[in-house]
């Protein structure tokens, strides 16, 4: 028989929907080495959800696997050269969470400059008839923004900030078709041009620490950070000494270094707005993301192409 | 020798140049009867910030006065009838303030729909290690967005939300130029077609209360309510008994029926999400909002037309 494991925390739905396809349910990939031999060699397909590593390791475990079918568009934490010399095929869910991962982003940077937090707890404590009101926040309209990475996502930020008329600046490897948006080679350029800064780039090695202490520094003190991608791009510790010194104005962060373990110095932070990892946790996003996964699945077992596969093996 | 009254609580930046002009400061209405006759007297321009009442009784204190110049664009609290009765002028600060209003009520939808409060909370607590992902939330783009009013921010609401593929639907009394937009002769009518609703109406008499206990049960359990513009539209406590009890999914409030005394059924609802009235507390609209109610003053009475006048007396 064909063999699906079902790894990492699914809903109730998209559990159901992967036993209805005969698959085995694993809260994590540190379980497979605990299954018997006998069991792993017959597994075909992973259904992978969760940001833990999966590695040439976990692919060893699992010597007859033939797709891991990644529940999100950020693959990062599976070892894709890894897979591709194991002749396994990753797939992931794209396109299909950008939207919801947009919405975010800008309401991140509304949230953050119009100091959304500070004001819930004012009206929920009192504070605003007991003290009056809060210190003035700051205009989002007509920011120069700049967006580092403009894929799917970062091009759907962008099109949504331009209706704030906000001048948008961008930084890609290859120049991108848009309506005069301006292009920069490097981050340091980018951030130099602009007030505020939003991370849309993907994640892993390449990117890693693109947003420097010097970047940071470039953004200066009126600025402010946003970012929806993957933790590992901004260079975290350079970010707190930045909040805390008021050399960056404010963050936004729906992402982290050492997720869920978020830095004690980061969650202290009043000029951070932070969020649990939320960008595609919508009911819409994470329906289709589902099933998007299981699509991906099914074909490549039943022995035809990816609906959306990220290598070649 | 033509005395100014600076009435309100200003800003270091507002009181200094209201002083430059030669206005005495006054910081409550209230506090206009026991001035000495004699000053009152001579009072020829009020410069009004804030939301308590100013009405015949306070006119009549000032039986020299031409000119009532208020800061912000609403000026449901001020009796602009008893004014143009008493050939006094009436000037607002419309314009300067419409992009913050709108950027915050888009802002407001997107942070109630996503779950920043508790999204936020969760990162703080360190629930987000200790107890795992929050419920889903729910997606922002492509909902179909009724905006009951169509003045000048209710436009910027509606351009900003049409970047985010919401389909817009509008109430107004008289048809406007827009992409493709319907148009509803009712808030019933508007409630019905649309997923959530964004308030955009002027305060006063003719608005009180159109969001009504019916209006709010046309939004149903998937509507989002967003209020940015005065309080006493919303029948507050049907508000509060469809939130208490699931028949609307969630609301965003920047105005109350009784702020800043927020009844404490709101403020301890977490499918609500209150802020104080900060609609144009950014220090750029506060700013171009001063400046703008002292070009007011100062052209009234020097006998030139005022830039932004609210009556004809």
């Amino acid at each position: 028989m064909t063999r699906i494991l079902a790894v990492g925390r699914y809903s109730d739905v998209d559990a159901a929907a992967l036993a209805a396809m005969g698959a085995q349910a694993l809260p994590s990939a540190a379980a497979l080495a605990a299954l018997p031999a006998a069991l792993r060699a017959e597994v075909h397909g992973v259904a992978f959800m969760g940001h833990e590593s999966f590695g040439a390791a976990e692919m060893d475990l699992l010597p007859a696997l033939r797709v891991i079918a990644n529940f999100g568009v950020g693959y990062d934490n599976i070892d894709v050269g890894a897979a591709t010399a194991r002749k396994v095929l990753v797939t992931n869910t794209p396109e299909v969470l950008s939207d919801d991962v947009a919405d975010l982003a800008v309401g991140m940077l509304i949230a953050q400059s119009r100091g959304f937090e500070a004001g819930i707890a004012s009206v929920r404590s009192g504070d605003w008839q007991r003290r009056g009101p809060l210190p003035l926040a700051r205009r989002v309209t007509g920011r120069r923004v700049g967006i580092l990475g403009l894929g799917r996502i970062g091009r759907e930020i962008a099109d949504r900030l331009a209706g704030f008329r906000c001048q948008i600046h961008y930084c890609a490897r290859t120049p991108r078709q848009t309506p005069g948006w301006t292009r920069h080679g490097d981050p340091l350029s980018l951030a130099r041009a602009v007030d505020d800064l939003v991370v849309a780039v993907v994640g892993g090695e390449e990117t890693r620490g693109l947003v420097s202490a010097e970047v940071i520094a470039a953004l200066g003190p009126d600025g402010v950070l946003v970012n929806i991608a993957r933790g590992s791009v901004v260079d975290e510790p350079a970010l707190i000494a930045a909040l805390e010194q008021g050399r960056l104005r404010g963050a936004a962060l729906d992402v982290f270094w050492n997720e869920p373990a978020v830095d004690p110095r980061l969650a202290a932070l009043p000029n951070l707005l932070p969020l649990p990892h939320v960008g595609s946790a919508t009911v819409e996003s994470r329906a289709a993301m589902g099933e998007l996964q299981r699509r991906n699945l099914s074909a490549v077992l039943a022995g035809q192409a990816a609906v959306t596969p990220i290598n070649a093996p």
